[in-house]
């Protein structure tokens, strides 16, 4: 059986993903993500499961600056997921002043808390479940806990308020050390590591490369190398087995690099098929 | 004197900042950072003081999707300090089986976990002084925590290695609401939301339009806007009172909006002082 490490601990929302994704396993829970990408790029593990981007927090840069680092591990597959935050509370709770949830969480659920108990206090816990248990182990009768509705209920608090934070998603992603295969409808992540700093217009020129080839970019952002410089990450429509990507590529190349003279100008950190953000579960 | 609401809760790295910006004022820890943002809005506070960049962790979203929403709160300063962690033990320990820290600590800390301690497992705690307090408390031999240097020796733990992170930097950003000057080397950060969604080199013609004005760039990013569209944040050299900027970005406005049938393609969310990473500290 394939070893499929995913980022712990367990009981996580990361743990849900990767047995979502996969219906047979050995799962290893390791920590943190860098952990988890190095191990598939040595073949310590045959699958990593790591998240990429929150809609409310936005991308996960450890898990794409551990990739960056890789030769072998790549992405293989991405699968989103829905996240729903409670609002939940003892039986016989009077009015909430203090709010415990992990910090990711409260801020997530910033608009909800502003709009239905601005007045009170927010608390951090280590995980949104610690956060259900301290108030009903406590017996805390003016406050709330921002958790997944089982780990409320399994604490014994009440709803308040169901999925408190709209339209939350998790983006996951999946490490393997294999080349996929173009499915027709796929996406490109790119590590784009310009050797030239500080010349205004280089990234207007890559992305006039794309779109002279009618590529759609599906996210990007900029990262400070440490060095004055800077990485684009990229996601764009389609594969590198396609033909106007490869095409996209190489002229990328030419641009940037004209006389090979740099090993990371572009990297491809992976060519899978897109998920649109539909929901796994 | 002024009302200056920081990122709470207390005796954390924002409120470090915030008193360094500000020699005096009445700091009032504020969470999540959205009850900031909107209390600056409102009036309720005079100034904000809030993080938008973390060298390791990348953009705090909450900050900027915040700031999106506000028509009066402004970015009208950035202040960059140096964020050190350290690794800490009990005196007389063994060889360290679990690492306790922040999540987000422990994930910057990733490198020096993977070189030096490798097989340790890493223990979530809900702030990086709780893990340093946990570790001592409890007496244990075989685990360290990741904490400021200050809070391992607080704790009465001793530092087993310094600064594990290197060139670990938060960006903070002062909110207000009064119109900032040039002072000669500004920054400004816009938020564009393009009308037309899906069309391939929509921020190519950006880009552009921003290299024909000689405007550098010096981050962006793109999020998408849970409609099928996205917004792009761009942080570029220049204020909105200097020539080029102005021209650019009545050239942006006419090019993404020409017939003016949108209100929000272009918001400026602050135009201030550079502080090109420089530590405060």
């Amino acid at each position: 059986m394939s070893k499929i490490a995913y980022l712990g601990p367990e009981k996580t929302f990361t743990e849900k993903a990767a047995k979502l994704i996969f219906s047979e396993g050995i799962f290893i829970p390791v920590q943190p993500i860098r952990n988890v990408v190095i191990g598939v790029e040595t073949g310590s593990y045959d699958r990593g499961v790591i998240p990429l981007e929150n809609f409310y927090n936005g991308q996960v840069i450890q898990s794409i600056d551990s990739l960056t680092e890789c030769n072998s591990a790549k992405i293989i597959r991405e699968a989103s997921l829905k996240v729903v935050h409670c609002f939940g509370a003892l039986k016989g709770h009077g009015s909430i002043k203090k709010v415990y949830s992990k910090d990711q969480a409260l801020e997530q659920c910033g608009k909800y808390l502003g709009q239905n108990c601005a007045d009170a206090q927010t608390i951090q816990t280590a995980s949104t479940a610690e956060a259900a248990e301290y108030v009903a182990q406590n017996g805390l009768l003016d406050s709330a806990a921002i958790a997944p509705r089982e780990a409320l209920l399994k604490s014994g608090l009440e709803i308040i308020a169901e999925d408190i934070c709209p339209n939350n998603r998790t983006r996951f992603i999946v490490l393997g050390r294999e080349q996929t295969k173009s499915t027709g409808d796929d996406k490109t992540i790119l590590a784009i590591h310009p050797p030239e700093r500080d010349r205004p217009g280089v990234l207007a020129d890559c992305l006039n490369i794309l779109g002279s080839q009618h590529i759609n970019l599906e996210c990007i952002y900029s990262r400070p190398d440490g060095k004055k410089g800077y990485y684009f990450y990229i996601e764009l429509d389609g594969h590198t087995e396609d033909k106007n990507v490869d095409l996209a590529l190489n002229a990328l190349k030419n641009s940037l690099d004209p006389r090979e003279e740099h090993g990371d100008t572009i990297k491809i950190l992976g060519s899978f098929a897109n998920s649109h953000w539909k929901d796994e579960n």
